[in-house]
């Protein structure tokens, strides 16, 4: 994987870049769908490539491992191979899902000891065997096994995590570096700098993950319940220290305001279930604000969807009609939601892009986010 | 409304015809998938045109009255202009959701006050109050307002009910006769044969029904639960006194197996719930036989989903992949189920129809009815 610096704003820290791997370029700022399963929720794949244009997309080890497991994709050659998607895929490490959805689970210094949340059966993850779960996916990009800390964390609970955290790293690059792709092109590990909101422990962290020297580097434990400025410190005290030349990733990052935000510190890399999720529930975020379409206003709307949005959603239908959807419990009405989303998020990092490239990004950024955040 | 045969089979009474609407050409035999509440469930009406290749697709009437309701039907201009889909479309009467659906209900010779499934409102459709409805909808086909009987349905029951269905026909028939279309292109409507499985009322109704002359008719009542065997010998029986230069359409019927030996007695005309309800439960329908993409057989069966299919999906995702998704109930698994099964009936009848044309359709159904009944 190699990272090429294309801009840097001259009034914020945002930068535009090239991130390029075997299964294409990726253009940076990003903001990569999540799809847990192997496939984005609602969203036909095809639709994902070509409407919403990702140029990566996320799954989640945590499912894939118990559901289909790593025999099936390995079977078919990776999960390329097995979902049909022939872009650039990152995988996190399942340290997330570890903590938030499974049952009982037991932490040590060597692992965790956990319970499916689908049949309860008993799983250990170290950070050897997520390296190798990991490498079994065959996404492009695989992430450090961590423990993500809750907010609120106190400092001594974040302090004993975070030597885990790199205690695991340190395994995790070690296991990683004897270990080689399955399936004939090259997988990056980004280590993940934690320290939950302390500026002491993301300092030490963040100079820890940057001292690995890795092909990409990422911030993980924000957006999991902190006010969102609390966010944008750790993420600029971080972004300051982790090295520039290399793509930083912000984990689990949010509304189109915080894209944009972070962006303007020096993030590179996003992803979120906000799109879809959301979409699910009705929400459409556009430039011009945030609709709840499930709301009686739009009830005989008759204008497009989106008028100014870039899928084909936004203009084959109107609001009265994706409101009608909602009301009626149509799956459509969350497909078409969830496309818009997406594609609205695509659009929201490429405009940040172009305007890093041509040097207005700080106002346009000042413009957006208060636009973005308008109840419509 | 114009229809043109364009060829008979010599070996059945299979016919492929033309059916010119202003909203475009449909060739028959079809199937029209089933879009509720305006949308067909789960598939984006992009892939139903394109995809799909649908040329006709169904609306509910009293689906469309509760939600969104006529108001707002009407203030977009129709159901076309409402729901974006531009080629023809059909409404049923209501009649039937009347009769499945609906909580207390009271049938009077006028007509039938019901309580909504959704709010337990009271309602009352008369062949009158349906007629506009339809009007207000502005389906290209339209039905007659009936009373589907059940199966079993006795016969002093069922010989009454057929006495109010034609009294009713005639109302409809003064009524939109009465009345024009709302929005500029023309409507045309369909009586509906009754008469349970009895076949001195079935006689007794196609008779009445072929006496009203109308541009198209239709026989309901069926595929409500009796064998197959007996569906076939009363559409035979009705295929055989309702005029021959005019389209017959047989509701909501059915599996594949059921529209060959249909269309081989004389129907043009299909439509049914079962390629997407069943495709949402994991049945698969192809050329070869059925296939429950939920059974473990298919775990890791990396070959493309249907490699005879005619939607993109079919090639885009394996067996594997779409069982996957079953598995960890992404409503994808649907999404993609769904489209191939509607793929799968317009190939179908497409199919049937180059065989009728090409005087081969005889042997063919033969050979197909065995296949496509196959469990695989």
């Amino acid at each position: 994987m190699e990272f090429k610096l294309v801009a840097e704003d001259q009034h914020s820290k945002a930068r535009a870049g090239e991130i390029k791997t075997d299964h294409g370029i990726i253009e940076t700022p990003i903001f990569m769908p999540v799809g847990t399963a192997g496939a984005v929720k609602a969203v036909q794949m095809n639709d994902v490539k070509k409407d919403v244009n990702a140029q990566i997309i996320l799954g989640n080890t945590y499912h894939l491992y118990l559901r289909p497991g790593t025999e099936i994709i390995q079977k078919a050659g990776g999960l390329h191979k097995f979902n049909g998607w022939d872009r650039p895929i990152l995988t996190d490490s399942g340290g997330y899902q570890v903590y938030s959805l499974s049952g009982t689970r037991k932490l040590t210094d060597d692992g965790v000891i956990f319970q499916s949340h689908i049949d309860g059966s008993r799983h250990t993850f170290t950070p050897e065997r997520v390296m190798d779960i990991q490498r079994a996916i065959g996404a492009d990009i695989i992430m450090a096994f961590d423990e993500c800390t809750p907010y609120p964390c106190d400092y001594d609970y974040a302090k004993k995590s975070l030597r885990i955290t790199h205690n695991w790293l340190d395994r995790c690059i070690e296991h990683f570096d004897r270990t080689k792709p399955l399936y004939g092109y090259s997988q990056t590990l980004y280590p993940i700098v934690q320290g939950s909101v302390y500026k002491d422990l993301r300092k030490q962290s963040a100079e820890y993950i940057a001292s690995k020297n890795a092909d990409g580097n990422a911030i993980g434990g924000l957006s999991v319940g902190e006010p969102a400025e609390m966010m944008y410190e750790m993420t600029e005290l971080v972004c300051d220290i982790l090295p520039k030349d290399k793509p930083r990733y912000l984990m689990g990052v949010g509304t189109p305001v915080n894209l944009l935000e972070n962006i303007a510190l020096g993030v590179d890399q996003f992803d979120c279930v906000m799109p879809t999720r959301n979409g699910r529930n009705g929400m459409l975020f556009t430039k011009n604000g945030i609709i709840n379409i499930k709301n009686k206003k739009w009830e005989d709307d008759l204008s497009p969807l989106d008028p100014d949005g870039t899928s084909y959603v936004d203009h084959q239908y109107t609001k009265a009609f994706v409101r009608h959807l909602f009301s009626a419990r149509e799956i459509l009405g969350g497909m078409i939601a969830s496309l818009h989303n997406l594609a609205f998020y695509l659009w929201l990092v490429k405009e940040a892009r172009k305007h890093i490239i041509d040097g207005s990004f700080y106002d346009w950024k000042k413009q957006m986010v208060i636009k973005l955040a308008t109840r419509l």
